[in-house]
């Protein structure tokens, strides 16, 4: 069901010298399937994230903030799905940080250089002993099995590597995500883990991580919620050789940091891609705005309107409503008589109405496409957004009304 | 299909004297269906409305706006379906006015005495000439066929009604409205019109739609979405023979603005009930609120969110997402901890998880039935706010989809 969107092998994703990825069978849902996924990495490693807004945030949520706060130095990341550990309370929090403290024990590092995550069913406790006890029997694997460890109803493992190279050395950035909608039913989260060889200083990461997201996790919608759990790392581990990144504006900066936001923004899309029910993937580009606030306020409301993802999925050329969601967007002194509104390159809309040159025909012939791009040009200013979103099927609701019946 | 939700009689509907209603058959969109409807107001009517925010609002809606402006009272409303002139341009505010200027040739006042409505398509232009042809074959009908001719893709006609008595004299309050999404695909759409004998001051009058419109259309949503046309307009013919109200506080004022408000929220939760594809009519209610405005965010939130909505058309006590979402509504300092959630009088929810006393079964007994509250207490403070919705149900992506194509 995915739209273009395939799993990418172990040849495919260059190994990250730095971080040695293990899988395990805790059992926390089903037999027989690799449910707890653990990084660990090298002293050198510097670590930065991301978290849910969510007030509701889940357990593993609070200690990663706690851990990270300590600077103690991250050397492990330890993922379980089958539960997402939320809504949980203060026993959830005391579950995560006994399973902190075993990783620990196992790699000899203290239990705030771990940091926790989980994804899976809300409002259940979590078996900590089991994945406790799984720990010891973990296997080292490649990216794409990391990739797969972590999915819970997505249909597709989702990874995404570039290479680059820097005063003659190579610089590799990895990454894996997971999720399916912002919130899966009852099976939470998006979570991403973004890994490159090269060293970067903590404060150029920490804001890095925050910029990355911005410009690809958080312009993707699937159906508008934001989960407990939703966390996106980045790991530098430093083992490139080259010189440590600590401002944006070296050649070396420029290039990784480009990277890791090409990884970032692919992992992000191949999430739409994936999304509950998706058979169409949208690009929503708002042009000439004012501020960047305006310009994505205006594709997330044109991104949520259920009416217009319900059009692209009958592929209707039903242009009313993405011009009715552009009015609604809430940008009060907006001049809709100078907005033009294309689909691919076809201009659809201008003067507050029909394009006089528009024919219904050319716009049926765009709907059908897997792959649409609506362009608005509001002609008020030189910022612009991105949003990356997908239709509303009939499968979205028969995947999020039997889950659990 | 629609939930709880029957038509009435004529007899069931008070005429209201200084109102006399009639409908014609224009064939805008369909030969042998009435789609325009005129009321003629007597000289004494004071009358005043609230319109869509949207800001690609329809050509009708400048028109009225500018037109209640001029204060030389409304002689007449003139409503027609099949076309919602909406994204028309100058064009469509010209053929709105050409059409208030042939209602007021017809009954001998100025045109901008004359308030314009229009449902229907968008982006195609009003067949004007047609409406102004049938305008003088009208025939004089109760406020039940009124309510027919209105609607566009409504599966049932909605009035409600209210009769009260202040010293010794009967005052009556009939009320008509059409719409079943807050936007139908490409029939856009909530046209409210509400009529009472009583005698109500033109500003006393202008500050009650407004406060009579926050408790009762402005608190439903279907999709989320706003129409371009979107109107609410009270009528107060004077004719009950009873003093002029000019404040609030008056036994008689008290007695007429809340039967307003009733017949505003039976209507209101009318669209509801016949939303597109519902099976449900679900009220949140949030209590013990710091504001109004947070109130109606987490009650919004809760009432948009695609999984709650499933998990209502499954039947599916599915406690996370609704907790999801109250975490996910924005309130930066809520505290979850101290929330409790009710579906009906069951507590499901308290100190940030599930309720120790709750069972699965009596969720799910709750779940079943056709209509249900969600009761969510915040013990923050003393505002609070209902909103009211209906399910996401594979027919709604059905409706939607299939529409036009």
């Amino acid at each position: 069901m995915a739209v273009n969107l395939t799993a990418k092998s172990a040849k495919e994703l260059p190994v990250i010298d730095g971080i040695q990825i293990y899988v395990g069978q805790a059992g926390i849902k089903y037999e027989n399937k690799n449910d707890i996924t653990l990084m660990v990495l090298a002293p050198s490693a510097q670590v930065a994230g991301v978290f849910t807004r969510n007030r509701f945030c889940a357990a593993p949520v609070h200690v990663c903030k706690e851990h990270l706060q300590a600077k103690q130095g991250v050397r492990a990341i330890i993922i379980n799905t089958g539960n997402a550990n939320a809504g949980t309370g203060q026993h959830g929090r005391d579950d995560a940080k006994n399973i902190c403290t075993a990783v620990a024990q196992q790699i000899c590092c203290d239990a705030n250089q771990v940091l926790p995550f989980s994804t899976g069913v809300i409002l259940e406790p979590l078996p900590a002993s089991k994945i406790i006890t799984a720990l010891s029997k973990v296997k080292p694997v490649h990216w794409d099995v990391a990739a797969s460890a972590i999915m819970t109803t997505d249909t597709v493992p989702k990874a995404a590597t570039r290479q680059i190279t820097v005063d003659g050395k190579k610089i590799s950035v990895t990454g894996i995500a997971k999720g399916a909608g912002m919130i899966r039913p009852n099976m939470a989260t998006m979570l991403s883990f973004i890994a490159t060889d090269a060293d970067i200083e903590a404060e150029t990461l920490s804001r890095w991580v925050k910029e990355i997201a911005d410009k690809s996790f958080n312009c993707v919608t699937v159906d508008g919620d934001t989960s407990t759990n939703d966390s996106f790392i980045i790991i530098a581990t430093g083992k490139s050789g080259l010189q440590q990144i600590n401002d944006d504006n070296t050649e070396q900066a420029i290039a990784v940091k480009n990277a890791l936001s090409e990884v970032a923004l692919e992992l992000a899309t191949a999430i739409v891609r994936d999304g509950e029910g998706a058979t169409k993937f949208i690009t929503i580009q708002v042009n000439a705005a004012k501020t960047q606030e305006e310009a994505r306020k205006i594709g997330y409301t044109i991104a949520h309107s259920p009416l217009v993802k319900t059009a692209f999925f009958a592929s209707d050329a039903n242009l009313g409503r993405l011009l009715c969601a552009i009015g609604n967007s809430g940008i009060e002194d907006l001049d809709t008589d100078k907005i033009a509104m294309f689909l691919d390159n076809v201009l659809v809309a201008e003067n507050g109405g029909r394009a006089e040159l528009y024919k219904e025909e050319d716009g049926a012939r765009i709907m059908k496409k897997e792959e649409i791009t609506v362009r608005v040009e509001l002609q008020r200013g030189n910022e612009r957004a991105s949003i990356y979103t997908c239709d509303l099927s009939h499968d979205y609701v028969s995947i999020n009304a039997d889950y659990r019946s």
